[in-house]
């Protein structure tokens, strides 16, 4: 495989990686960077996540043959669209979001027929911290990317994305796109909340008293607060589903506590380690 | 500082660690250990966590100048009556237990007068792991040692206790055991069931979906069962309370998502990101 153009559009943490991995991986020949503030794109430059950057999306994706949309969840469908309107009727766009749904809502009947064609994807990569500065060439390898396509979606062009994210050190999975959000309503946007949720009602004048475990569990909530409401929001049903189950779980815990319920209390508590254990540390 | 003979209840990773870092920083000229099973008592020998082992803890505190009683919560004051039945009216005793309140109101009246004395310690350092063999002789370095004295705590001893855990590397501070319990409630006990309850509304079948975020903020979940309910029971009162906080703030978060209250998803989203940001990753 190998790309005359990549376009990245976004290159904060997550497309700042995928330009530093392309780039170590020999790629393409040419890494275009879309972003909406000019200093960012000159460092991404600096960084030699891109090879040049600009403001103008429609630009960037004219001459691209895949195009990795990584803005904020709630931007994406939008980007997509424009990409798709610019981008030769030979370029796939794929995209990095962590939800998959919303865009495909969003996108429904708005593509250009026989134009560029779109398929999600969402790698499994990330942290708290946010920029280029913070991404690298590494973050892909052996993390998993799940690929969501559709009953519309041309299989070679999916064998192109799979291929693409697999030449960045990551595992591919397919997996339908409503499934997708909503076991990572579970997986991963829940688990935000929940770590959001222990450090919002921790008093700072208590932090001192905290050790390893409060640390582990609340690691998430330092990251961007504008980008998780916005993932919160893109997959609103799904993650206020998984909420109310986790509510009904913790209300189970404070029942057996309150009730001095110990067998219930060892049980609740048994049952989480059996699933905490089969991941592994 | 220098002990004729420290005696260690319960030779686990937390005894084990106290026996192996007062070895290595020459505390004593003897650690003997107390367990309830031959082989665990054998292995923190090979170990060289401690000298001797037995399973009877009269006869182990009979010469000890300092017991340190690292059992769970729920038998550390069974184990400090009995310790202080029989050792030197010297000896101080103090133990390694997540929970302080509980051990007060069980001891009120009991101890025998002009006794050795007990002064509560709680070292903030552990880990989901069990054993004298995951024990470590740092394990205490750097980290927050509260000791817990009372209106009756003699303040010579007290400098003892205080003493003993800075010599194996840790930071002391003194704290009210009530206070300390009510703390310990919000930065260590509630995280650690809110992340249970993570763990255990997460089907096994997606948890290849998980990435980072889902490890780290459940990683204690692993913790062993019966171990954490005995500390949910010793300290029900204020884990109650702190679950009640919890649980009404994850339904602000959940009313934010549901009325599509952008702004106050990332107000919440923000104190929680304060909070986190002033601990440092």
């Amino acid at each position: 495989m190998h790309l005359e153009q990549l376009t990245i559009v976004g290159v904060g943490l997550i497309g700042g990686s995928v330009g530093l991995a392309a780039k170590t991986a020999g790629l393409a020949t040419r890494v275009v960077g879309v972003g909406r503030d000019e200093r960012t794109l000159e460092r991404a430059v600096t960084l030699g996540a891109i090879d040049r950057g600009t403001k103008d999306l429609s630009e960037a994706v004219a001459d691209a043959d895949l195009v990795v949309v990584c803005t904020p969840v709630d931007r994406i469908a939008a980007d997509i669209l424009t990409a798709a309107r610019s981008a030769p009727p030979r370029a796939i766009i794929t995209d990095a979001g962590s939800t998959k749904g919303n865009i495909l809502r969003e996108l429904a009947g708005q593509l250009p027929p026989r134009g560029a064609m779109f398929i999600g994807s969402h790698p499994l990569a990330g942290s708290e911290k946010r920029g280029a500065a913070h991404g690298r060439a590494d973050l892909f390898r052996d993390r998993l990317v799940v690929v969501t396509p559709t009953a519309e979606t041309d299989l070679e062009a999916l064998s192109v994305v799979e291929l693409f994210w697999q030449r960045l050190g990551a595992r591919v999975v397919r997996m339908d796109p409503f499934e997708h959000d909503k076991a990572l309503a579970v997986t991963s946007h829940l688990p935000h909340a929940a770590a959001s949720g222990l450090a919002g009602v921790t008093p700072l004048e208590w932090l001192n008293l905290s050790a390893g475990g409060f640390r582990d569990t609340t690691r998430v909530a330092a990251g961007d607060p504008d980008l998780w409401a916005a993932i919160f929001e893109a997959n609103r049903d799904e993650v206020l589903a998984a909420t109310d189950a986790y509510l009904r779980r913790m209300a189970q815990f404070r029942a057996a506590l309150e009730g001095r319920d110990s067998a219930a209390l060892v049980a609740w508590l048994t049952e989480a380690k059996q699933v905490r254990d089969a991941l592994g540390s």
